[in-house]
């Protein structure tokens, strides 16, 4: 191999979810596209609201080019962090300032400037299960380890019971996904005040802060009338990372920031930190769109369709005795496989397996940390969800069949 | 300090051009905007052409949101990455096809994808003096580190007697800027030759392929008729990366490609190692950039501002006796301190100290891997330079004075 011996399992491992997508298209061309039901990828389904496109529309058109297409501070345009910090503030009544805030490559970008620069070569991170797979590889590739929480299968909230174990010296961060992808669980105040709590403890045996990286790409995707707990308000050293993929359905377009709470330890060189490896990484986030989401804060995603599919998903596969949570948060369910298996990563295997048969498309949640579940992405057409209950109903029997 | 050992010293150091442009701000309000002469940035001064935002108007009310913001294959559009493709092998006879197209996050996004793929903690990547000082930092970040040879003073080609002992089994890359920021110099098809013969040898020693990150952000910005020498013609194991910041006037919008030579040795590894290492760091390139630059390829930016910047100060300090050779690309002039000076560094640093005095931002070389020069800037105001000459007169008199 002429690659790093690092990086080298990354490139053979990576690509599970894209490869099932792959599948799903060769399926498409022998079977026809309306008999194939892709529930691989979580590629927002809605188009982005009108308000986007009208913006660039009038940036272009309006503003100067070597304004709207150059160079600005690495952490993004001022008046853009200072929307950006307003918001925030008016919406959770918290204190941030522009300084607190970093325009960043998406979420993706967001995280990997944090880890780039707190992780020295073999240093931890701590995920709880079940979490967004693209973690493992983030932390490998900024030279880290991901050690992860095995996940509470009663509740998918945090596990923090056995999160000591998982604290040592080397424990630089703590990074959590919320609302969940791939358990569209949202994590309580409560949890959240324990996590706290047990991060204090984890602090001491470590011997320096831990810092937690609060992945929020789902924030406003939220049903029932559920709120998301602004996270600095229960976790002290708190980098919330936001990305405008999801609830603007702009997930090409690489936007969202890191947002550093002021409640921070050592907030100064935290935050000229994080910008130095933005700047390293990628200079900046992407002017344009900068200047454009800025006009769309305060612009909510239209859920209906989300909703719609959640609940027809959910109430069909309970009504055929699948088990799963009813998710409050993201575009996920996360389903218990039914197969009886000696062990869970085998039974989620043998679920992913049927379902191809019947054209359904699940991804193994042991690739998520949550061996003998399923995510089903329903950021799809509902329609193609409801021509998917009948291949749903075979699967069943067909597990039913196995069980014996 | 809470951020890594590794990462420590680049925070510190990292700002020197960006502190110097923020002092120049200052003396701005101090000494009025129109006293003060400043060289320090390489931020273009020449609008994008008017067909980018024609494109982006255009695209964004033509074509669907899903698709134009939507996610796409890793390495970007298979539109966008075809006829970036053709291109090239329409303008230099070529043979890439899509497969070897990564669409980026910028040049900077190019060369952390290729860093972060090939490096191993403690691996070595070799520049050439003088280097565009960031390289240091995108090889540092990656867990590596840099290793330099030094400047051939005379023609400020690349040194290639020197090369050989810097090589060793860590040497897994060589990055070479080519038009050079900061001296503006073209390298030669005899130059980029030699260097391939040496590699072959530095190969052996190796005991591996060593692959060459060739960085042409500033392919396009040459001048009298110059053309620079296409890469993989003289580069075996070549890796260009380019970026539409310099040529497009596009620097905050983060859009370049990589495309990886089908010579290159173990060419499907490489390629999907790049790959891998390029959707872990951030996903995929801007998208609705992707489709804006696919119908720009053709375009050739308006050197007109930067060619007659490049002749009045070329012509302006020679004359006042500074020495320093005419660039034949970017947009920087490379000029030797006249300060004596018991070391190379000392005399640039002086300079620069001297220049501030007469409200001049000058960029000392020592950065740059080339101490006893400073590099300026011209992607600026032209009358900024006119304005600018009275005061490099006195630069030139006090100099004088001080050398006795």
């Amino acid at each position: 191999m002429v690659v790093s011996k690092r990086m080298e399992p990354l490139i053979k491992g990576s690509s599970a979810i894209r490869m099932l997508f792959e599948e799903g298209k060769k399926m498409a061309l022998e079977y026809g596209p309306e008999n194939v039901y892709d529930f691989s990828l979580g590629n927002p389904s809605v188009p982005a609201p009108a308000i986007v496109n009208e913006t660039i529309g009038r940036v272009v058109k309006e503003s100067e080019s070597l304004y709207i297409h150059g160079y600005m501070k690495n952490a993004g345009f001022d008046e853009v962090r200072e929307a950006v910090a307003g918001y925030l503030n008016r919406r959770y009544g918290a204190s941030y300032t522009m300084e607190n805030i970093i325009m960043t490559v998406g979420a993706a970008g967001g995280i990997n400037d944090i880890l780039n620069i707190f992780l020295d070569f073999d240093d931890e991170v701590i995920a709880f299960a079940p979490f967004f797979t693209e973690y493992r590889n983030y932390v490998k590739m900024a030279g880290g380890n991901l050690a992860v929480v095995p996940a509470d299968y009663e509740t998918f909230q945090l596990n923090i019971d056995e999160f000591p174990m998982y604290v040592s010296e080397k424990t630089k961060l703590v990074i959590i996904n919320n609302p969940n992808n791939p358990s569209g669980v949202l994590y309580s105040a409560e949890t959240l005040d324990r996590l706290q709590t047990a991060l204090e403890k984890a602090e001491e045996k470590a011997g320096h802060p831990i810092y937690v990286i609060c992945d929020e790409p789902y924030r406003d995707l939220v049903y029932d009338g559920a709120e998301v707990p602004f996270m600095p308000d229960h976790i002290k050293n708190c980098l919330s990372v936001y990305s405008f993929s999801k609830s603007l359905s702009l997930p090409g377009e690489r936007i969202g920031y890191t947002a550093i709470s002021p409640k921070c330890d050592y907030i100064s060189e935290v935050t000229a930190g994080i910008t130095c490896s933005h700047r390293i990484g990628c200079v900046n986030a992407p002017s344009l769109l900068q200047l454009t989401i800025k006009e769309c804060l305060e612009t909510r995603p239209d859920l209906s369709v989300y909703d719609t599919n959640r609940k027809l998903l959910y109430n069909n596969l309970t009504a055929l005795g699948f088990e799963c949570l009813l998710p409050q948060g993201a575009f996920y369910l996360f389903v218990k496989s039914p197969v009886k298996a000696g062990k869970k990563a085998e039974s989620s295997a043998k679920l992913v397996e049927l379902g191809k048969k019947q054209h359904l498309l699940l991804v193994d949640g042991t690739g998520f940390g949550a061996p003998g579940y399923v995510r089903i992405a329903y950021c799809v057409d509902t329609a193609m969800i409801e021509r998917s209950f009948a291949a749903f109903e075979r699967l069943a029997a067909e597990c039913a069949q196995l069980n014996g």
